[in-house]
């Protein structure tokens, strides 16, 4: 029998399953949890600029609020495929006061804007992360809300725009950008459209698609983005989705908010 | 002995280990399956955007066969490097007609087009899925087959444009261009040309690499790819590479086939 | 008994756990390893090109060293979030003469240059490398080693043009580029900064971020890397990172390299 608790101890040590509510015995995750000891173990730098520089110092600078850092964290690490990172951001996103419902919107607009499979690798991780914490159906939206009012203007222009543009080479694709984003997607609830913005210029920085983040940082200034906050967004972006890529999203910023002024 | 029947399912459930032709018991998958009820938990609207717009929609529109989305969703979920969703496409296609020498073809061209690395992260979970279904070497294409013939005339051309632009910086990026990949790679017969463009193409417009879709989009269409079926591809490459890739590919598209036309 | 012994042979099959320094069992790795049979299995193609043309050619060529090369690859496939990969090349990499403390530096830089998700994971991936070859605390680099003096002049113009086009847009990025990047992690002493140009040059060209291009491959050439070896480490990127991505990169190196002639 001491071996037999030896074995058990062994699956017990390396799995951590977890009982889910129907009663299974849930897989074990498969994405790596990493600590502070593995990257001390590692890259004593680096474990310290986390710390110091990134917890201490970034994540606390008041132009940015840490619920809308994690917003713009989240939609970097979901759009970027980033498992390991996206693990604990979850979690530290929802202890910075980002709902579940919100966590789930987040993910199920970047489905759209970052590719179906980013935001089913998210699932795995998020039903993990909820799991842990408790959360069941319902903190999270439903299938169908009632929708926000659709602001007829805007999307009279960005019709006729597409349907310029985009129709005469993917009738689908204007078709769709129609029916499931601009009058479905967007006008869910359980996303603020300034955070949905949000979301959405976040993952356009991190993945080097600036000629995109004009049209959406608009948006997100509409909905209340400053200038100053948008230049903690890119700060925050550099962190989390690399230097090369905040400095290329500089100028179309700069410019956006030079336009909105005059 | 209750105790081992525990254990044995326990490690049973968490594993789904596999017996292998070899005869060795197979190490679990380390890619995490998601199941539309783990979708439900995070997002029951994700989940029937799934169901209803992309399974009972996008994949059934006539434009583009079942067969050629699923080419080019596995260019644009191996390109990009995403493991869950791959698992299932890489069945998914298989329903679809796409073949296993197919199958082992875009692995391998991507390989080049999309890196190395991209393609032996798709071979672990293609030889799952290959083990799962039967199939053996027979179903999978030789090392060297007999080549397919080359357009000389084209080739000269390509040749001529690379001699010139990129020999004076790199002369090994030459030298494989050719060797490796235009007079072998691209010549292989178990994948038609006209496939390979599509795969080309697709992985292009995924990673945001505009600037070349319109030479390998002109290869498409040259072995028959239609201006519809192009703005298909653009299409299925919103749902699953997201929609900012695909608007950026566009103009790119709209002017191949213009081009071509007059 | 022998029940016992099939699940202890099962349990070790399936997980290979290490005892880690700490007396507690490591986790198994959550990356799968690619072997040269399952390639062999998938695509015999692929594994010949593997074999045959990326490690018996590619990796031969004297235009730079098989140091170098690991080098490129190693920031491709950090900045790329290969893991599958990363795996085997971490250990390669040091069969090549990369030190430990060169590998955590690195991962360090490329924590800045393509976000700290990207180093994080590979934390998980080096401790396991660093761990199978004995490597401990002493070769790994001190967290605030004496940092190499810094070149003013060089340093002066930068921060004037930053100050000029990024400080209206985000002072944060501007005090972070100097105070963390510039004055910090480019003058720690245990990556030359040669080397960590060469990583940033590599990353970039592998994420399609050809805009810095120039600025860091002037830096590389400053600290020693020739035109030749340019050229090469294009090629080394055109393998890991992709073709269409090493092509992009061609003319800006073009354009580098004849702008220091003059």
């Amino acid at each position: 029998m001491r071996l037999l608790a030896a074995i058990l101890s062994l699956t017990a040590a390396t799995h951590s399953s977890a009982q889910t509510s129907s009663g299974n015995i849930a897989a074990p995750s498969p994405t790596a949890t990493v600590t502070a000891a593995d990257i001390e173990s590692v890259s004593p730098a680096l474990n310290n600029y986390i710390a110091a520089t990134i917890n201490g110092d970034l994540w606390k600078r008041p132009e940015l609020s840490p619920r809308d850092r994690s917003i713009v964290v989240l939609a970097i690490l979901i759009s970027t495929n980033q498992a390991v990172e996206l693990k604990h951001h979850l979690r530290f996103a929802m202890d910075n006061g980002v709902t579940p419902k919100e966590i789930s919107e987040i993910i199920t607009h970047l489905a759209f804007y970052s590719g179906v499979g980013k935001a089913t690798a998210a699932v795995v991780l998020a039903k993990e992360a909820f799991a842990e914490r408790g959360i069941g159906p319902d903190q999270i939206p439903p299938e169908k809300p009632h929708l926000l009012p659709l602001n007829q203007e805007a999307e009279s222009a960005r019709v006729k725009t597409v349907a310029e543009n985009v129709g005469p080479v993917s009738p689908g694709l204007e078709k769709f950008t129609t029916d499931l984003l601009f009058t479905d997607l967007w006008l869910r609830p359980d996303l603020a459209p300034r955070d949905r913005s949000l979301v959405t210029v976040s993952a356009l920085i991190a993945n080097g698609q600036v000629g995109q983040v004009g049209f959406h940082l608009n948006k997100a200034a509409d909905g209340g983005l400053t200038k100053e906050q948008a230049g903690e967004v890119v700060l925050q972006a550099a962190f989390y989705g690399g230097w090369p890529n905040a400095f290329s999203a500089v100028p179309v910023v700069g410019e956006v908010f030079k336009n909105r002024k005059s």
